[in-house]
């Protein structure tokens, strides 16, 4: 009960995945997959840690382990049984500190790290309750989920009491939709035949594999150059036929105009969405694009900073899928006030993943909105790309399109011992002996 | 014409002024005005620096001072003629890179960053030119103008040929705005007597002092408590008498309902405009404020991220006032960008200076913006906060109220040796002797 906390140990972790080009799209042509890793430690007998991460792309990553050990001292020493019952007063602690808050507001490299401190605590949280992050949400009275929320700035969108209403209201039901999730999963769409550093032999044979592996949905990237695109999608769709949806991501690359004739000459290949057509900044702009290519429907999310830019889109119809992501808005507490964002607004969240680890985390926030906070699971999928998850003590398990929901205690944000040490920049092994 | 960069020397410094409250306010209650502070050397034998900084305030300096170190393989080794020559395209590499984006893209303590290496390199542009910055740029011709400027996330609202229209409209009357600048300077208004730490004596005494002192506006802080508000402005109105703009600022403390209501009843004592009234993200919460308590109009900018935020602010008339801060969006350049979109939609550019070193670099935007961009001084107006300027060589200088127009060639920028050593964080005597 007295137990404090001892660390938060700082591992600045980064693979190598541009020297095969996984993950290239038209604004990130080289990422290499990264996490500024951290562990909380605590003297309780139990051994329990608690393990989260900020995902980066490479460059940086020394800079995003330097703002995670800025918030060191809000946890060194105190009671973890404190902290850990009062996760919303936590978050707000670390959100207002008022110097940090400077180097936002709530947004960048601050606020990605209070994502990885508050997605740690998580992990502790459910690891200590013997249950996986998703069960242990959806077990939660509504009173204490609202609890977890700041409603600063959300009031004109969302009160409270609108919050509290929408979680009475999933009670019914409950139990089959969990009963549901650990019998089928939740669904999954892949991105992983579509980056653009691939050659039409590639994108052609993982498309095939990928409805033979019984993903319903999958995603390509595009942005770089019109003619490519058209025919990289004619390939897709002729390669999955017209039931499969195929969403295009843009990953930013448009000003408006260019948005809509891009959209409109990839109109005819039935994209489900397009993706980050534009600056993830510009909720005008977002819904300027989406009422000019509708029935093309726009989705966001990744880049998105926080909940008010969140609310914004949803308040100007801008947005018709609202991609949640677990490491870039403030972590567990942030997402919750999202969700319940776009319930109000009933808008589906599917959430953006991929990376490095982003998977694991995302499938227990779907299955907590599925089971109490949207109630349904209509068109709504977690996205699903094939790297890196054996660095992961519980990595995620896709069966026919599907994600498996997770049962171990947890955030399934824990990665291997050996990975910690092996990819560690820049002393690890595998930087270490990189050729120059 | 060969000489190359040979240093970037980062400095936390931090001044201790949480020990007097000053700058304090409805969400800053306590800050130490700090500088995440660069030096870019060369071994050019004119033995010219270029300096810059970010502006913080206190902890998490470290972190800004590391995402400047992160930016350093831009430069060592470069030809600094080169780089000089086309800053637009320098801006854009830093701004661009594809792996550093990820932190923001374009917000938060990375852009930050980018901002202080844009600004030292202005700074060292302008002292090989032997001009003052303001002067620089404005004897810049509108297509070198244009080139700096990223239009990208802009071209809804601003394109390169109108924004070359708006430059070249400014040629008349260029040579009597700058001789007016010398003459006469440029109009500041005080923060001083404000601060929510002040007590009603020390409010008053400062009011008579800043009238006395000439400035024609000041500004009070507001947000902690409608009584003591409105106490507080009866008190400063009175004081002053009504032919003294007196503006509030609220440090983002509202959401939407309150903020309108909590202005109505501010209403009586005329405010000329209510500064930050909510968050700097929530462009839609702004617009609706901005609406509902006309005619006090409505100002905003030092945490607004980026370009694309303050377009947005203009595109939806939520905003009467812009106010830039030389620190926060990526330097120079961008508040071009910011300066233009202003001038396009007929707003005052009003930038927000104060904390440290931010009055020594705005005036130079502001009065660039007056001879070349908006070409009015109408209803403009610099922020000026009597704090820290003794520790720059060439601070600014005020009389009458009015900005002086800088003469020195460089930016202004370039702190004090004895400073950098006295107050580096922790190990500078002021803070290593300071009682912990």
């Amino acid at each position: 009960m007295s137990s404090r906390f001892i660390a938060v140990d700082t591992y600045d972790i980064r693979f190598p995945t541009s020297r095969e080009l996984d993950g290239s799209d038209a604004m990130n042509p080289d990422p290499d997959y990264s996490a500024a890793y951290l562990v909380l430690r605590t003297d309780s007998p139990d051994g329990q840690e608690g393990h989260g991460f900020a995902f980066t792309i490479g460059r940086g990553n020394e800079v995003q382990s330097a703002a995670i050990d800025a918030l060191r001292p809000y946890l060194l020493g105190r009671l973890v049984k404190d902290v850990l019952d009062d996760l919303g007063g936590m978050w707000r602690e670390l959100v207002h500190d008022s110097q940090l808050r400077w180097l936002g507001p709530e947004k960048g490299v601050m606020h990605m790290a209070i994502s990885a401190v508050v997605n740690a605590l998580w992990d502790l949280k459910a690891k200590r309750a013997g249950l996986p992050l998703w069960q242990l949400l959806a077990s939660m009275p509504p009173e204490d989920l609202v609890a977890l929320v700041d409603f600063r700035y959300l009031t004109d969108a969302l009160t409270p009491d609108e919050a509290l209403a929408i979680l009475r209201s999933r009670a019914e039901g409950r139990e089959e939709r969990v009963a549901r999730l650990l019998a089928e999963g939740y669904p999954g769409y892949t991105t992983s035949p579509g980056w653009l550093g691939y050659d039409d032999d590639k994108l052609r044979r993982l498309c095939r594999e990928a409805v033979a592996d019984g993903f319903r949905q999958i995603k390509l990237k595009v942005g770089g150059n019109l003619d490519d695109d058209i025919r990289r999608l004619r390939i897709a769709r002729e390669t999955c036929g017209p039931d499969i949806r195929i969403a295009v991501d843009a990953n930013q690359r448009w000003d408006v105009d260019p948005a809509v004739e891009w959209i409109t000459a990839l109109a005819p290949f039935d994209p489900w969405w397009v993706e980050e057509p534009t600056s993830p900044d510009d909720v005008l702009g977002h819904a300027a694009i989406a009422r000019r290519i509708a029935p093309v429907r726009v989705a966001t999310g990744e880049h998105v900073q926080n909940r008010v830019v969140f609310k914004q889109l949803l308040q100007l119809d801008a947005v018709s899928f609202v991609q949640i992501d677990a490491a870039r808005v403030a972590g567990v507490n942030e997402n919750i006030a999202i969700m319940l964002l776009a319930a109000k607004f009933g808008v589906p969240v599917c959430p953006h993943a991929g990376g490095v680890g982003l998977c694991e985390l995302v499938q227990h926030l779907a299955m907590f909105d599925y089971v109490a906070v949207s109630g349904s699971i209509e068109d709504r999928v977690i996205e699903y790309v094939d790297h890196l998850h054996e660095h992961f003590t519980d990595p995620v398990r896709i069966r026919d399109g599907n994600y498996l929901a997770p049962t171990a205690p947890g955030f399934s944000s824990t990665m291997r011992r050996a990975s910690l040490v092996n990819y560690s920049f820049p002393d690890g092994p595998v930087w270490r002996d990189a050729t120059p």
